[in-house]
């Protein structure tokens, strides 16, 4: 194996824009900035690269990390409403020419599965990512191969019971914080873990959300046969969030039952993930001259 | 590619064994005999075998299609009250000593997807096979590999709402004849299908199955972004039922609608899949010395 080079690793949020030098798992470098309200992701990028023309030289390829779908390079919102960009913005073409370097682009989700597939829990073998925060992502690795497009969106599951929902809209921290509301005023998913030692309202939300996470885990299973399942995020992450899990797993027959491990890579999954994507794909340019 | 070859296929359901000798997609001879009522898989094989003694010879290897689980060449029933065996059966070992050739064994809807994939409605792309009969089986092949164990188990599926039900007990030709029931005793789901332009109830209890289905297929492209979903089974053929299922994904936008089509090879192909990948298997095994 080709030993580990130096990749510009980009991760462009809603909220928030992140570039990160990065050396196989290391993070060499990293500068953050807020996602401009205004402009379209052009513009974005190139406030971005603005930031970070001293790394100019210290890397030889790009990978880039987005919410939304990739497809060939192009750029779409899955759902307009919660990431407003133009449809099939041509992502990795703006990046190539901002950059002068060769691009690799992917789902942010699906990015930090690879990363933990590589580097994290999911060991090199077949495995589902869950990311569970805000919102819910997630990613697929299969024979040794990262499924791209829309694979991995989970989260946007519907059912026939929830019309007007998404699975996410009925797990997430969004949803736990909702569900606080009538509680404890203002109550963040944060506040809602903290108080749930003292609070049976605080722990029945969390048990109702890491119930509906096990099912989905156990339909995941049936689907895909996986031999883990990484579950990561700031509510999949949270202390007590993952054994419960664990316990409505319980009652599921051996064979069926999914493997759950905790993400290890936390939130640099992304970077690290998309780093190593972009060299992989560096590397394979490489031997096929 | 190498030349097709003789491969003896075999199909083990719950209520009929097939063994059949195939070559490519021809299916050249064939044998039925019903699934007996009492003893194990070696009782039933070697019933098989004794009705082929004369095939002796004209096959190089075997390909098993079963209901259920295979894991490393072990039989295992997902379900013990619809397939009564015992638990991680020796399947591909007993048909070797049978056969005294290499066996392959896979699960039967995967076997089914294969073919599908190979030769039929899945144009080898990256797919997702839906057999919707009594029940619901699946298969998923992605960048050219066949899931294994578990996979395609999507009927299997639970949600929070019906927590005593899978979602083949809400979709399949079973729960369209007890749908029936209060309003033609004795109905079969294929008098449903028959009876459909005539009365309002057995319109709605298609559409209501198509409209699962949809759902399903919806949230397999959101998992999986397969290129095709392919239909198959009774149910999944019946004249109208795939035109309900488009009609149902009609609201959804366009890259995230599952591109729907109806499998090519009717019956035949679980044998013709399990065939092909025994052979494969083989040409690898050869290609290997």
């Amino acid at each position: 194996m080709a030993r580990a080079q130096t990749v510009l690793a980009i991760d462009l949020g809603g909220t928030k824009m992140l570039a990160a030098l990065v050396r196989g798992t290391e993070i060499v470098d990293t500068r953050r900035m807020p996602t401009p309200r205004e402009g379209d992701p052009a513009q974005w990028l190139t406030a971005l690269f603005g930031a970070i023309t001293g790394w100019r030289g210290a890397y030889g390829h790009v990978g880039a990390a987005v919410s939304g779908i990739v497809d060939d390079g192009h750029w779409s919102a899955l759902n307009p409403k919660t990431l407003d960009i133009p449809d099939r913005f041509p992502l990795t073409r703006t990046i190539e020419q901002l950059a002068g370097v060769p691009v690799l682009a992917a789902n942010d989700a699906q990015a930090a599965a690879w990363g933990e597939y590589a580097f994290g829990a999911g060991s090199q073998e077949n495995m589902v990512f869950l990311t569970i925060s805000t919102g819910i992502g997630g990613g697929i690795v299969l024979n040794g191969r990262l499924l791209k497009g829309l694979a991995g969106h989970f989260g946007q599951s519907r059912s026939a019971e929830w019309p007007d929902e998404t699975l996410e809209d009925r797990v997430s921290g969004h949803w736990i914080a909702k569900e606080a509301a009538p509680h404890q005023s203002g109550a963040t998913a944060r506040d809602v873990f903290a108080a749930h030692d003292q609070h049976a309202w605080a722990r029945r939300i969390i048990e109702t959300s890491a119930e509906r996470t096990a099912l989905l885990c156990r339909n995941i299973q049936l689907a895909l046969d996986p031999k883990r399942i990484v579950i990561g995020g700031s509510i999949g992450l949270a202390e007590g969030y993952l054994a419960a899990v664990e316990r409505a797993l319980e009652p599921v027959p051996p064979r069926l039952r999914p493997s759950l491990h905790a993400a290890a890579l936390g939130e640099n999954a992304g970077v690290i993930g998309i780093a190593d994507l972009a060299e992989r794909q560096q590397n394979l340019r490489e031997n096929q001259r």
